[in-house]
């Protein structure tokens, strides 16, 4: 019987985690179960630090972004002794499941735990890139996409008073899902995404006819991965010299390319806004929260039914829990038919 | 070949009707068509008051609230002359199909002008309710909750620096979906829907235990439609002496019942914020604006291959089309299941 | 030299009041003073319940909205032994001082404390009507104006996608700076003010005009003690009929009564929002932050000097002190130059 | 008698420009004076590009970011021919008055045109930067200061959840209002401004002990101008080398120099986040739509009695008029008391 279950948020951070640890902790109550939180991710169940959740340590968090267990992206399977160590603070605990809330790396640690070494997992999927296989919506992608679109829509009154085209880059590691979504949300001219490879003299080209046809401005939404190539078909890769001194490479990605080339075809004002880390933090949106709330509770409910090696996932309009092990089926992509209707609004 | 099509938006406004439009409009351009916006809904079609949109008529409009062809409760069916009077308008225009963006009523018309009259008719559900059977979500329930959740919020504050029991009566009629999303997104102590009648001395009861164990606020959501009994098992039906000296009822619905019986027989202090009309506007959030934009886009496609009498959904992960005779089936009601997981956090 | 400082937060709650909390706490430490929180404003000090504030204790209080002190509206001069208890509390704890977070009501608790019992007191002016004597802006003023102003930006997309005349009722006691800053900031048609009483009959015969000249909407804001007059100049008081069964008059004010007689009137449809609770709650605004620290440094500041029956102040500005009786003025109103300004956009 | 006046926007666009339009065409009614809008600042002007506003042009424009006019920073006193067309655009049109919305520069070129070619000039102040001297407070200020204190909000939940110091780098050409403001009311454990260098050696060491003490991460403000200098005293300026291939240097300012000191100097994780451009876009909060309303409207009053060469300013609680050439005394400067006051919370 399922006695005590521990939680842990890994990767980055996102808004959301905090709810699901509350909904965790008040659904646990319910089937007697006792939550032991577990400190920044993978690394503090290495090294053993884990205290007891109770009602109190969660009273306020449902609004508050952020993960109070805080994250690391920490991965115990780099070294064997990390893994044991792993083992042993939940053998020690007598923990009878560990709940995983994280994105595709920390799943994938999770679902090796799993079948590598049998230890009962469930995983709860969290990202603003929302591209954990399986599921329809990841925690925290709701809410980075409304603070992106309401970025752009500020970028929208800049650019139309200066008769800017303005970028705007977003995050997503190889995948558009944010881009596309806030570009849509936010009226973007442009959107520039990994899953679809854009020709840059194709976007200068049309860029011209659009403030030819009496357009004044322009919103170029970029994925930080989106994919370039030029007129040879070619791709273009990001400047290597973009480091600087000290060899830090600068925060913007594939935005910045797209600057640097616009201003050099384009001879329009030309103007990048990198949104960077304010896209992942803040108060999550309502639907984050419910989504975290559903999922933490559907993650204990499973737990207490001694259900492990499952992924909670949003499908077909409910909550539901399917093999952990989908995520082998790799990352989620932007599908080709959004893409096309975003198409639409280009130009 | 789909030429020409009207666009309505009937019944009560919400978030994300202009984005319909816009969409509307802007995919129609990819294929050749042209909309005619029809003013005030079904009155509108009535009284032949229709102008062409073109693209310059949108700019602007996907982050604007409410409907620039503005809406009416006003339905043709009542009398025979009315309804003959909408054939001719679609007749005089040669439109080739009616676009009509509503709820539950709206898309009853549009489905009596289907069935009965043979108008080619395509329907986008929208309505903060989110009751239209057949679909996830409608246009607009996505910005309500949001708008909810954060009035629940700020409302807490006030409950905790005042040791009150803060009653938020919310939108719904005959349905809990919006004050079940924001009271479980706004962290509501309690929540009351149609769905699941409850009995108020179970809730004084629950109430006065909360607060004998050491919580000094309560913050309880009240769909404005919410069913109540007695200790006896009988309703407890709205007092018709709250009609005021002109016979005008009040704005509050079940709130200012429940309000009535907590100050009369708990003993705390007691509040009661009716939010009415601030749910229904504003600029719509992010999902809102996806939404109402691939409906939009959905329609025209299915216009332009000439398929009409489809109800525009989503389902499963993505949008697609319905037999528009589905609404026939009734309105959504809230699960139990969600409903099980909201009353994890009561009391 | 002062070494211990009493701080309670009086009357109604607000934004910001947390901020001011942990200014205080925070600027203390560097002067070496120990700061003693009082739970429920003056209730707390006859009942000698506080405890010592530490960084610790003040540590994410500065958005929150609320007071984590508490606060009732406990007038200690009702009774002579009351006032004794308070004294008692301040000698038993050897407070050099207390600090009063209040509007006009508590702050003339501390005056009074200050003049006939010689207690050191400094009042902090906060409310969210704008109202108190002697300064500019009261802490929370700046936060309410915002979520007012959202509101009715909400109110607006309804009313023009309905042709309603929409009143939204304000706060504000005998005073009408909620009203009227955010009635000129949300656009508002009309705006009703104790400190202009207008007739009835005037309002609707420009109603009609607006109408008439082509505008289909109208939003009417009203202070909750707006003044109104019949054509013969009597005055309109609110109807005692609406009382509910259980004797309690319901949360609206003027604006109840305002739209009976436009829906009696008018012709048009009529729609009534009570804002109510929601003015008052939630994070306070950058420049309520700002205040409210602002605030809270120099209180502490005086009290280091030793300097006491002070009120801190903005004006000409800055931030300052002023002789604590200057509250005896009264309640500040509203000037008729500003309200000569909005009426610009009347009609 | 003033029948004729022109009003254009000059410099970098911010919220509350269109509030000015607004009020001046309304209350411009008022006096029976005609609007004229000049299109791209001084640049329309000698372009002779103007076009007359009636009250249907202004209508919706309170809440809407940016300016319809268009914002440049063209300055017609480079080349002597450029003046001259000015004049002859406002002697073609018979303009009594010429309304320039700006900041120091814009204001400056108003001041010369009516000093040097007896144009009746009248300068409203408006700049994010809020440093026009002889007025409290300019258009824009307060709503750039709440986006970017919501930012800062953003950025804490996630440098909680990783021990990130994190650094946000804010607008402010010479002048740390901005960073300050938004520093002091988002929390900032430190706020560099141009006002007050700051030896890198020093903020090490702070943040050190802050961490040492048991704090876990922290947020820097950084105006985008601030100055540092090192442990010799000697200024440290900002890398040439960050050029990118094309010579177009980062958008990044002193934050991405402090970013990289810290990197080199500290140990902890870093991040650095540049607002850029979303920090003057957008919806003007209440407080600025209120003041630009009552700055355009008194500018009309002063027009209408033949005042001109002034500049509209908040000075001692209420708007009035200084003499325009009040703005030769420079830019107003953060003062060192809010400084010191912000001082306490470093750490």
């Amino acid at each position: 019987m399922t006695k005590r279950l521990g939680i842990l948020t890994g990767g980055g951070d996102c808004p959301g985690l905090n709810a699901v640890i509350r909904a965790v902790v008040r659904r646990a109550e319910f089937y007697g179960i006792t939550i032991y939180g577990i400190d920044d991710g993978f690394k503090g169940l290495a090294e053993d630090r884990l205290r007891k959740l109770c009602q109190q340590d969660v009273s306020g968090l449902l609004p508050r972004g952020g993960t109070v267990l805080r994250s690391t992206r920490f991965n115990p399977f780099k070294e064997a002794k990390l893994v044991s160590r792993c083992l042993k603070t939940i053998s020690k605990h007598k923990l009878d499941g560990l709940i995983v809330v994280g994105g595709e790396g920390s799943l994938g640690i999770g679902l090796d735990l799993f079948e590598k070494q049998g230890v009962p997992v469930l995983g709860i999927p969290k990202t603003i890139d929302n591209d954990v296989f399986g599921t329809e919506y990841c925690v925290g992608f709701f809410t980075a996409v409304q603070t992106a679109t309401e970025a752009i829509d500020r970028l929208h009154t800049t650019a139309e008073s200066h008769n800017f085209v303005m970028i705007a880059e977003l995050m997503g590691r190889h995948c558009g899902y944010l881009a596309a979504y806030a570009g849509l949300a936010g009226g973007a001219d442009y959107i520039l995404v990994p899953e679809q490879a854009i020709c840059i003299d194709e976007l200068v080209r049309s860029l011209k006819e659009r403030h030819k046809s009496g357009k004044n401005f322009s919103i170029v939404a970029v994925a930080e991965d989106a994919r370039l190539y030029d007129a040879k078909g070619k791709a273009i890769v990001r400047t290597p010299t973009l480091q600087d001194e000290y060899g830090h490479i600068t925060t913007a990605g594939a935005g910045l390319k797209v600057r640097d080339l616009l201003v050099k075809k384009l001879g329009f004002e030309v103007r990048l806004t990198v949104l960077g880390h304010i896209q992942r933090g803040g108060s999550p949106v309502a639907m984050d929260r419910i989504l975290a709330t559903l999922y933490g509770c559907e993650a204990v409910r499973l737990a207490s039914e001694g259900q492990f090696g499952r992924l909670i996932a949003y499908d077909s309009g409910r909550v539901m829990d399917k093999n952990l092990n989908i995520i082998h089926q790799g990352v989620k992509r932007l599908s080709a038919d959004f893409f096309e209707v975003a198409a639409t609004f280009f130009g």
